[in-house]
C-alpha cells in the first residue's frame, strides 16, 4: 500500500525511488572518494617510496646497475603490499652509457667559452679522447637542413635551435611540436654530410641544464654524435654565431652502446572478485634517464601507481576486476617493457578493460587524458562532479602513455593522468629532475585521483 | 526585403541575428583572451620585475629601508608604463625589527638540542642578551590553555602544536583553521601567567624553516615573547616532551618595535574612456615579511598587478572605466595601506566597480574567489568557457584579499586570484620564499588570467 497520500501516483513514486537511489549512489561515491583522498593525504607511502627510489637508487637507465636495483626494490615494495601475485616479466633492454662528462667550447675574442651540453641518449661518441671540430650552422628545422646544398653542410656541425613554443598552454603539446629536432636531427644532418649535431634542450625555461632524451639513427646513413645544449647555452651560442658570422665548435663525448641486457617489468596483482580474467592495469616506468634522479620522470608515476594498490588495501576495497600494477622497464629508450607487456597480454588472451598511466610528473593533478571511444570518455565525464572538490576538471581525448600504448586493441580504454604541465620541462631528462622538486601533496593528490578513477571504473564498467 | 526564402519568418531571422551576434562576440572575446595570454607568455616583464624586487631589493617589511626602496622601485616601474597618473599615497606604518637570529635549545641525555625558531612578527624580545628558561607545556588549542589552572601555566612556556589539517584540499582553508594559535596564542597564554609561547609553523610540509607572521597582544595582558618553530622542530620537541615528561626550554630573541614610520601605497592609473569616475582596482602588497625575499608573498601579486596594465598597453586596449594598479603597503602587519586606500576612496566619493587582488602566490592560476553578490558571481561564471583553454575552472564565492577588503561597501565586487594552493605554505613567511621558487610560466599565466577578467568586466559591466 502506498502511504504517501493520494496526490502521488505510482509512477511518481518510482521516479522518486530512482532519483533517490541515484542520489544515494552519488553520495556513497562522494564518501568513498573523500576517504581515498583523506588516506592519501595522511597515510600515503608514495613520497617516502620516491625518496628511496631517487636518493638510495638514483637514476636508472635501462641496462644500468641502478635499473637492476630498481627492479629488486620494486619487487620488494610490491611484496610488502600483500597482493595476490607479484612477479617479474623478463625483457631484453638496450644498454647505453654516457661515460665521462661531455665538453663543448668555442673561442671568441674573450677566449674560451664553455657550453653546457650532454650527449643525447643512444648517441655515438666523438671518438676515443678526440674532439670533433667544425663550423656551426644554426637552423630551425629539419626541413631547413633538407633543403641545403650538401656542400654547405658537409664537414659542419648542425645546431638545431627552434625553441618550444611558449604560447602553447600545455607544455606537452609544445614538446610534441619541437622534439623532431632531437629525434631525427642527426639523421637529416648526416644525410648532408654533417659531422655532429647539437640540439637546443626541450625546455621552455631559460637555464643551464642540458636535457638528454632519445634520438635515432637509420641504416645506410652515418651515425654522427648528437648533443643537447642548455637553453641559455643555445641562446649564447646563437648570439655568438650572429656576432661572428661563423664559429668553430669543439665537441667531445664518451658515450657507448653495449649489447642488450636482461631486465624486467615488475608486476603485482589483486585478483578480481567477480571478473578475475578481466584486467585493469595501472603503471608508470621504472627506468629513467641517467641525469638527475628520475623523480618526476617517472619516479612519481611509479610510486603513484603502487599507491593505488596500497590505497585499495587501506580502504579494504576488493576490486571486481583483476587490478594490476606494472612498473614498466625501458620507456625512455626502447619501450621494450610496454611492448612485451602487451604481447604477453595478447598471448595469454587477457581481456583488458582499461589501463591508466602516470608519466607526466608528480604535479597537482588536473584531469585525465583519454585514448578511447567517445562513449568511454562520456562515461568518465559523468563522474566529473565527484572530482571537482579535488580540483580535477579536465577530461579530454588525448594520448594516454607510452608504456600502455601497445595495449591498444580497439576496445580497451587507455587513460593518462594529466597533472599541471607548466614546470614539467624544467626538470625533464636533466640533472634538475630530483626528489626535492616534487611536492608531497601534489604527488599524493595524483595518486588519490588515479585510485578514485580506477575505483569508479572497476565498480561501474563492464566489458 | 527578406531574401532568405519563404520558410524563414522575421522572428526566426532576428533570433538568428541575436545568436549570430552572440557567437561573434564570444569569438571576439576568445581572440582577445588568446592575445592576452600570448603576449603574457612572450612579452611579459613580470618575471624580470620579480627578480629585481626579490634579488636587488629583497625582503621589505614595513618600516624597513628595503620597503622604502620598494616604493621607489614601484613608482619607477609604473612611470615606465606611460600611465595617465602615477602617485604615492602616504600612510604611517608600524616598524618592527627582528634583530639578531633567535636561539632555542633544550638539553636531554644526548646534550644540547638546537631548534629552528624565529620570533613572530611584532613580538617583544626575551630581554637584552637574556634567555628565557621555562618548562614547556604542549597544547593543541587556545581553549586547552583557557581551561588550565593558572598555577599549572604560570612561569611556563606554552607550545602550540596543532598542525594544519592535511586533509583539507585548499591549504588556505587549512591555514584559516589553524592560525588562531599564532594570532592569539600569546594573549591566552599570558592571561594564565605563561612567560613565552612557541607556535608550530603554519606549514603542511615537514621541513626546517620556521615561518613568521603577525601576532597580537592586548591591553591589560602581559606581552610575552612569541616564537614560531619549524614543523620538523615541532615534531622533535613534541617527541622529546613525550619521552621525558617535561623539558626545560631556553629561548632568546632580539626583536624590537620602534615608532611608526612614513610609507606609501604606490598607485598608477589609466583614465577610463567612458566612465572616468568609475574605478577598477588591481593590486597586491609591496611589503613582505623580513625572512626570504617575499617572492610568492607577495612579490608575485605585485608584478602580476603591474603586468595587467602593461598588457593593456601592449594590447592597445583603452579601458572604459578608470583602471588603477595599487601596490599596497603594510598588508603583513597592519593593513594600513588597504585601510588608507579605502578611506581615501570614500572621502573622494569614488565609485568602485570591482577590485582584484593577487596575494596567494605565483602558482598556476585555477580560478577566482568572489566576494560579492550571487548575481556578480553568475555574471563572471558566464565567461567560464573563455577561461577553460587556460586551465581556469574555479569561480567560487570566497574571500578576495586583505588589501582590498576595506573597500567592501555592499556594491563593489571584490575578487581574488586563486592559484594552485598546494605549495604555498612551503614558502609563506619563511627563508624559503625566494625568487627561485617561482616559475615564470605559472606567474605570467596568473597575470594573463587577471588581465582577461578585468578586460571582460570593464567591457561588459555597468555600475
Amino acid at each position: 500500500m502506498c502511504t504517501f497520500g493520494k496526490n502521488i501516483s505510482m509512477k511518481q513514486f518510482f521516479l522518486f525511488l530512482i532519483s533517490f537511489s541515484s542520489f544515494f549512489t552519488k553520495a556513497q561515491d562522494d564518501k568513498t572518494l573523500r576517504s581515498i583522498f583523506d588516506l592519501a593525504l595522511t597515510e600515503s607511502e608514495a613520497y617516502e617510496n620516491l625518496r628511496v627510489l631517487c636518493k638510495d637508487i638514483g637514476p636508472r637507465l635501462s641496462g644500468s646497475q641502478q635499473a637492476d636495483s630498481a627492479v629488486v626494490w620494486g619487487e620488494r615494495i610490491l611484496k610488502k603490499l600483500n597482493l595476490d601475485t607479484v612477479y617479474l616479466q623478463k625483457i631484453m633492454v638496450p644498454h647505453w652509457e654516457r661515460g665521462k662528462k661531455e665538453k663543448a667550447y668555442f673561442f671568441n675574442e674573450n677566449g674560451e667559452n664553455m657550453l653546457d651540453v650532454c650527449a643525447l641518449g643512444g648517441s655515438v661518441a666523438t671518438g676515443i679522447n678526440q674532439f670533433i671540430n667544425g663550423d656551426v650552422i644554426e637552423v630551425n628545422s629539419l626541413d631547413q637542413v633538407n633543403l641545403m646544398e650538401d656542400s654547405l653542410v658537409s664537414g659542419k656541425i648542425i645546431f638545431y635551435n627552434r625553441p618550444m613554443n611558449p604560447k602553447i598552454i600545455s607544455t606537452f603539446s609544445a614538446y610534441g611540436s619541437c622534439v623532431d629536432q632531437r629525434y631525427y636531427g642527426a639523421i637529416e644532418a648526416a644525410k648532408k654530410g654533417a659531422i655532429a649535431v647539437i640540439v637546443r634542450s626541450m625546455n621552455v625555461r631559460l637555464d643551464n641544464f642540458p636535457h638528454t632524451g632519445s634520438m635515432r639513427y637509420e641504416e645506410n646513413t652515418d651515425s654522427i654524435p648528437a648533443f643537447a645544449i642548455s637553453t641559455n647555452g643555445a641562446n649564447y651560442l646563437s648570439e655568438n654565431i650572429s656576432k661572428y658570422g661563423s664559429l668553430r665548435l669543439n665537441l667531445k663525448s664518451f658515450c657507448k652502446s653495449y649489447p642488450d641486457k636482461i631486465s624486467y617489468n615488475v608486476i603485482g596483482e589483486i585478483k578480481g572478485s567477480e571478473f578475475p580474467n578481466e584486467f585493469i592495469t595501472v603503471g608508470g616506468h621504472l627506468d629513467s634517464w641517467d641525469l638527475g634522479e628520475g623523480a618526476h620522470d617517472d619516479g612519481a608515476g611509479i610510486v603513484q601507481s603502487i599507491e593505488v594498490l596500497h590505497l585499495f588495501n587501506l580502504m579494504n576495497i576488493q576490486p571486481k576486476h583483476s587490478l594490476r600494477v606494472v612498473l614498466f622497464m625501458n620507456e625512455e629508450n626502447g619501450n621494450r617493457g610496454g611492448e612485451t607487456y602487451a604481447e604477453m597480454a595478447a598471448t595469454e588472451n587477457e581481456r583488458h578493460l582499461m589501463a591508466l598511466e602516470s608519466d607526466r610528473g608528480g604535479f597537482s593533478p588536473r584531469g585525465f587524458s583519454v585514448n578511447g571511444t567517445l562513449n568511454q570518455l562520456n562515461k568518465i565525464k559523468q563522474w566529473s562532479n565527484l572530482f571537482e572538490p579535488y580540483g580535477i576538471h579536465e577530461f579530454q581525448m588525448g594520448f594516454a602513455g607510452v608504456d600502455i600504448n601497445p595495449l591498444q586493441d580497439g576496445t580497451i580504454c587507455l587513460i593518462g593522468l594529466s597533472p599541471d604541465s607548466q614546470r614539467y620541462f624544467d626538470h625533464h631528462h636533466s640533472d634538475n629532475d630530483v626528489f626535492e622538486e616534487v611536492n608531497r601533496r601534489e604527488l599524493v593528490l595524483g595518486a588519490a585521483s588515479m585510485t578514485s578513477l580506477i575505483y569508479l571504473i572497476d565498480k561501474y564498467w563492464v566489458l
